[in-house]
């Protein structure tokens, strides 16, 4: 195994420290437990939002923490949920007297894990929400987990959302329109070479020299099927035609379209794609109006990207537009 | 070889294509020649700012184009300098009648280009200045050219002269500061794992399964050694005190950190390397008021990582800190 690391057992807790060093004027990083917040403080009277789960997903969670979306970020060991407690902690931490809503990926372990902590708010007075992301189109039920996971179409949801929040929106229409944004979105991906996760040692799969995985999971599960290697453009149909299918995506309807890398694919790579997806909306006479292409919802250095589609509405757009200032995503100064 | 593409041959150009439909609002994609210039077209009075090399570095240099920073990139073929004729006609395009100024990494290809293409422009009656960014210390003569090679600190050149470039500088003030900036920047990068050249289509190096190379080139050029994969606490130590030496930075001096992915590295490993890197620089009474972490000047999928160090100045930081709207660097909203 190669990796830049001290400590297999230390990386999460060595990585956040250098994140709070580095982005001291955004964020700030509570060690024990670990969650991330504001460097600003709680907005009083602003609903908090919450996400969390498993590392090795960076940027997601932690650089989308700061003004116009996430109030924390909480980071479990590499590919594993946190525990409620740090959850908790994070929801005391950023809760201005207007509740908190949770963002929470559809997997068994984080989903039992949040549901522990927003009880545990619930019983000292904090007004909690949660809404589960369930983007991934590729499998309806995966191993062990109820319905599908939650993949690239998190970051989304935490921009919409942080967008309403931000804008005074109160706990119930926050999540309403969190859960909306999540019902608008999907996602499907692809991988061509398996990450190491540090404390295994060893990649998370095989795949052949000229085979690839469709429909991968962000912690390398099984995805749909395998196939061999083609184009960028036969990926890219593989990848969107199921994702437009679910999402009833029509002729005349318009959309944002998320090409995200897995995080060991060239950004030219991701271009590539982009351009493909974009022929083939164009054909469907789907219009394309806002683009993020990048490595935002990650996989450790896995090679591979994801596709993912929002169907836009004016009060999408809106929220999208509106001014983000993350360590991963911030508006043009336009 | 595994990889999004649709064809060796054409994976810059569809690549540029995507850049372009993506980012409508900030670039302009020029497709024959190959060149990548600001949507709002050239600034009148406004020196012109031109960088370019070999593709496969993405985001640089098409990535930093916009307001505050670069007016134009050419990128070459991978790893293979642009022509002259493109980066003749990206300076063409640019220039606002107040000259252009062309940043340049040292690399034989690069140079000869560039100065063929100022050759040209100055024929034509277009006053421009080269600069030429040879910030790597790992060697002193890299084989086939004179000098040290430009690696990352090329992206805090084109940061630093495009916010005084557009605050209204004349062009001999523009080349001089990107000149003092070249001469403050030095940079050590290491590798874990080569990348794989489209046209080539194998790696283009080979390393052991425990080895690695420090003092690699951003195109997998030799480095200083090859040494036994080490905690990331040696790595850093190993690549930031020849930067720091040579830079003879001491005491009480204030420095920018830039912790740089080579493209196939995750995010929380870079930000290992920031913490050990602080550590360190702390420990000489170096004091960091400015930091970067991300893949900013990538080598394809390497999986490496490098790190620059810029003498500040209040001068420095203050064009640092200057507004700047690109796809892959944007200011802070604060």
């Amino acid at each position: 195994m190669k990796k830049l690391i001290n400590d297999p057992r230390r990386v999460v807790a060595d990585s956040a420290r250098g994140f709070g060093l580095a982005h001291s004027g955004l964020v700030r990083v509570n060690e024990d437990p670990l969650y991330i917040v504001r460097a600003a403080g709680v907005t009083p009277g602003k609903v908090g939002l919450v996400s969390g789960g498993g590392s090795g997903h960076e940027p997601l969670h932690a650089g989308f923490v700061g003004p116009g979306m996430l109030d924390a970020a909480v980071p479990g060991a590499m590919f594993s949920s946190p525990p409620p407690m740090p959850i908790l902690e994070a929801t005391r931490a950023v809760d201005g007297g207007a509740g908190v809503v949770h963002l929470i990926k559809n997997y068994t372990g984080d989903v039992l894990n949040f549901e522990a902590a927003a009880e545990l708010a619930e019983a000292e007075g904090i007004d909690t929400r949660s809404v589960l992301i369930a983007d991934d189109v590729a499998l309806e039920h995966a191993a062990g987990m109820t319905g599908r996971r939650g993949v690239a179409g998190a970051l989304l949801v935490e921009k919409i959302a942080g967008a309403a929040a931000e804008a005074g929106e109160g706990l119930d229409t926050v999540a309403r329109i969190a859960r909306y944004v999540a019902g608008q979105v999907r996602s499907m991906g692809v991988a061509l070479r398996a990450p190491t996760v540090p404390h295994a040692g060893r990649p998370s799969f095989d795949l052949g020299e000229d085979e690839v995985e469709i429909g991968i999971g962000i912690h390398g599960e099984p995805g749909r099927e395998r196939v061999r290697l083609g184009t960028a453009a036969e990926i890219t149909q593989r990848l969107i035609v199921p994702v437009i299918s679910d999402l009833n995506l029509r002729n005349g309807e318009e959309a944002l379209l998320l090409v995200n890398g897995m995080g060991g694919t060239p950004l030219s790579e991701l271009y590539v794609l982009y351009a493909e997806a974009r022929d083939l909306l164009d054909r469907r006479g789907i219009r394309v109006i806002r683009s993020l292409v990048g490595n935002f919802v990650t996989s450790l250095e896995m090679q591979g990207a994801s596709i993912s589609v929002l169907r836009m509405s004016e009060t999408l757009t809106r929220l999208w537009d509106a001014p983000v200032d993350t360590v991963s995503l911030r508006s043009p100064l336009r």
